[in-house]
């Protein structure tokens, strides 16, 4: 269950790691809206493994597939069914998972849940699992781009304990995110960022992180006033992706050390409405876009994979020493970028059909 | 439309805060489970406006009354009409919002959104929105508790700058918690958020803070591990509320900062299944609940409602001094706690009914 | 659960018809439509028990009260809670129905899903929970109207063998429909309609038959093509409303009987777009509104409830006579026609903002 | 939007017909069920065209590929995609439909709608889509007998104005009904309807006819009592079947011409609970399931597609000769009868799993 997210625009996904395919359904996609393999794929190629020495060597292409919904290069209201092939599979990797749940990961939960386990030990809690968001997010993207005008740009704003929180959220563009392999648009945190990435590999450990992702020129007036805040359903679209801990939104939890009189936005003329001086308040306010940007963070935990040892236990409660072979990245962050921007396409998609 | 919260054990709330009343309607909840008005009202209570010196002065009765569901103190299966009057109203006072919309609120979005204001401004963004829930959430706690032994506490752990995080989480009560105004069960630091409050008051000015809730006894296994992960709900759950800006798991945004080696939970033999030693993971792993307790935390931010003066702009984009007369919270903290309480229980019920 | 009808027009309904009210909420009614209490009560008029020598003498005043969502005339965009007091209640007459079964009621079923029954017997079962449906389809029928011209118009087209298939859809209108105490527009065949209703109910017996249902100026475009096909909607809608037993549209179970040379409808030029030359299709192709009249039918079984006795069996297996004493209609049909209107118009005003 | 089907047992399709693939996911299967290939296919072998004379020569072998959620022949718990092929596409042959929207088809409501329509006309509107819901409903229907016994049947029970309504509906096993090619369990009944069909197509002209459904074992106390009543749920599902359109349960319309005490059901002792003597009410009461046969019938209009000469008109008013070429079933009554079994499937697997 629950493998669907939205009301109006909705994706729907399904696949294991290492079965024949993950796929996709986009089901809410207006008619007559150009689309082709090539503007879900720049995404993807941004997810993918093996991009750059600091993310997992496994080299898979992930090409995708549009398997309906589109002729003609133009969408036809119909649902938009999605599949990339699982290429580069070496179950074998995963044998010891049957005995030793990886600590810190959903091989315990799932087992006591489903009482069964995917061969890859992952299954559906695998990182793999968000190719199908990053495929379906990145049509929600187009749409609010085509539509709207909408620009979604996510970047890594912490590794470890390297910060780069004073960037200024206005200008910066992907092209910009990618200039480096960490996706931090400051070239000099950037260097930081990677020398602190490859520290802990070395020590086959790893680190986590934050990303803050800009959504511009969002009309104002989108989402609902109580439990369909859309600062609530950006808050559920982060935590779902693996890994994430955390979310905030404009000034956060640190805005809860101010005082009201220095966290509040005063409002002022801009064209022929309102805007707001200051973004504290991260363009939402009462859970409906104010037409400011909508700026937030997303805590990402250290990988739970590491080959170190790890005095753990198995399922039958005994002691073992817990190392995680297979292909891990020793940091999240710069894959979980693009997944971060899906997410918060498919909800702007989906509050911005919502809204008429 | 999205007045209505959860999948298996619903909460539909209506009512505006100057109406006759404050509505809601729970449905889904299992027949044949002991209710009565008392077990309501004691979370109402603690929600009430005019407890103490710290919050608004509005001292409103809150009486609950069930409207339908239950008879002969026993539910039926059907759902839970409930009904709070609004006995204190002054609409009055609310008079100049119709030209002024308040910094941070949420005067403008409504504006720009339904083209219309409730004459008490707030409508349902209004913090009296919250009754509902607290209401609802009350039944939910109660069957949660009467079916699983699950217990939710939640407490004040920082005001401003001051912090109250090094409290164990293991054995806190809402009694020990109710201890205090503040409802920081550390009575020393109660103190001293109390004391900030207070100068902050003293210049009409107000003080945000984080929450920090405890949810204990649940079984492993709930919660679905893709969009409906247990973490996304308890996220959206706890974003909807008013005020709120942030939300975070187990280690959170600081166990960002840390090595995956020290972020870990390792696996230990308790009782007849598996725990862990730490609980950087909050309970939750891959969406789903491992058995620890679920501890989490929500940043609430300054009350935007201020009575010092404030250079924003009305509706034409004049610039006008912004001064918010009426009765308001300094610091809605204390109040919040049994809010971030019916909110975590709404979650858990439902995601407790689904798991069977 | 499933006491929400709609996805983004919803009516969420509560009450048991022995509790202290029957109450609704319609949540994602547009902003700034005139709304007053006079508009549902005229169709809760039409509802009413005691209306006529036919109906139940349970004469119940059914004064709608709006508690939320509405000032000053004027839709606020926000939920809006509606309640009707039960003003009549004779529990002392249902006492029996904790021993026995009533036949053909849901006395039996609830019992086993719930393992508890209202003090009423019906609970939820009863025809009076269909207050909220007629108080929420009020406003969804004001705002059809309002917005489109749709005009829905329902009738009793049968009661037991006696027939006004012959009527014209085309004119009908609720003023002609309440011409008489069966609403049957023919008054030669209400007469007749209305002689079969007697001499049943002599007998202590009941009859059952057929309301027609047209909704005029319905849009073409509204409805999706799968699985939420206007007709699915519809006929759900109408196999959810007590007693009711079967659907059909357009030329339904007679057109099964004919060759597609016969019920197929042809194209014809109607303004500045197509219309059909008849409309076999009752209004909707592939799920989807053509802009030609929804004409539906919906057959409603005799009522269940009869003084006549009848050998049945306790909840123990032993055989009784069964004698069903309290005030019932021997004929549900004239009051059923304002429920079936109400049930479409909340399909109709779903699909409709649906649609955009 | 609306291509997903069901609340807690999920079915999510896609796919145009003529495009890649027809696919399916379905959401919310238990985990550890045995499940294969086969299972599925079995179904599809009845659906699928060029079967006997009677329907469409399209032969396409449509081989089901379950794409994900099964490991080792037993579900995972995940989401299972399932994917067939469009093997036999002949695009060319609905090159007019450009111009001339099919009369009775959703050509031209589908234009009002999207403003495009799929090079093959029907594009969703297909009887093509049909295959997913097969797929899906085979997993369900394996579901259904595995856990609790449920025997689901359907078979031709009327054929234009021959009828074979007066079988018992006790004991007909899927085998019975696919000894002929009309699948109607009385072979000479069975004998005049394929008569009545070859008639109509030597015309060019088609037929419609009624399909009677019922399902044995379903545990009393399953649906929900008000707008989510089983009733209601099949009658949503039947009519989301192209080409239906009437559905009656029990006694149906048929029941709506006799008195209350010549249709109600008269409980007796059936082992240690009630049943009912008679079964009019066709399975369930008040929209719970009472532990007797789920018996309901569906009608389904004559083929719309006809290549008899009819005057119709072009997408721009004028008048012209509609033929239709291509490939189609002159009755589409044997092919539909798994495509009601599989609806049924999907909805009381729903509400057993619901029920818990």
């Amino acid at each position: 269950m629950f493998n669907t997210f939205g009301t109006r625009f909705r994706l729907t996904t399904f696949g294991e790691s290492h079965g024949p395919c993950i796929g996709a359904v986009v089901d809410g996609c207006p008619s007559r809206m150009a689309l082709s393999e090539d503007i879900i794929q720049k995404q993807l190629d941004r997810r993918r493994p093996g991009q750059s020495s600091l993310t997992t060597q496994r080299s898979e292409a992930d090409r995708i597939v549009i398997l309906s919904g589109v002729e003609n290069g133009l969408t036809l209201g119909s649902p938009i069914g999605l599949m990339v092939e699982n290429a580069d599979k070496k179950p074998s990797d995963y044998g010891k998972i049957i005995e030793v749940p990886r600590p810190s990961h959903a091989d315990f939960t799932y087992k006591v849940k489903y009482g069964i386990l995917a061969s890859s030990g992952g299954g559906r809690a695998s990182a793999r699992e968000t190719v199908g968001r990053v495929a379906g997010g990145a049509i929600a993207d187009k749409l609010l781009f085509d539509r709207f005008g909408v620009q979604i740009v996510a970047w890594v704003s912490s590794v470890a304990t390297v910060d780069a929180y004073d960037l200024s959220c206005e200008m910066i563009s992907r092209k910009e995110v990618d200039n480096n392999e960490i996706r931090c648009p400051d070239d000099k945190v950037a260097e930081k960022m990677i020398a602190a990435i490859e520290r802990a590999a070395k020590r086959n450990d790893s680190v986590g992180g934050v990303i803050t992702c800009v959504c511009r020129n969002v009309p104002a007036g989108w989402g609902e006033p109580v439990f369909g805040k859309t600062t609530a359903l950006l808050a559920a679209a982060m935590l779902s992706i693996p890994a994430s801990r955390g979310f905030e939104i404009g000034s956060g939890f640190a805005g809860t050390r101010t005082f009201g009189s220095q966290n509040n936005d005063m409002y002022v003329k801009k064209g022929k409405t309102l805007g707001t001086k200051t973004n504290r308040s991260g363009g939402i306010q009462g859970g409906i876009t104010n037409g400011e940007p909508i700026v937030f963070r997303v805590a990402f935990k250290p990988t739970a994979s590491i080959a170190m040892a790890q005095k753990s236990s198995n399922y039958r409660g005994k002691s073992v020493i817990s190392m995680i072979k297979g292909r891990h990245d020793p940091c999240v962050l710069p894959r979980a970028v693009p997944i971060v921007e899906a997410m918060a396409a498919l909800v702007l998609a989906d509050v911005g059909l919502m809204a008429g």
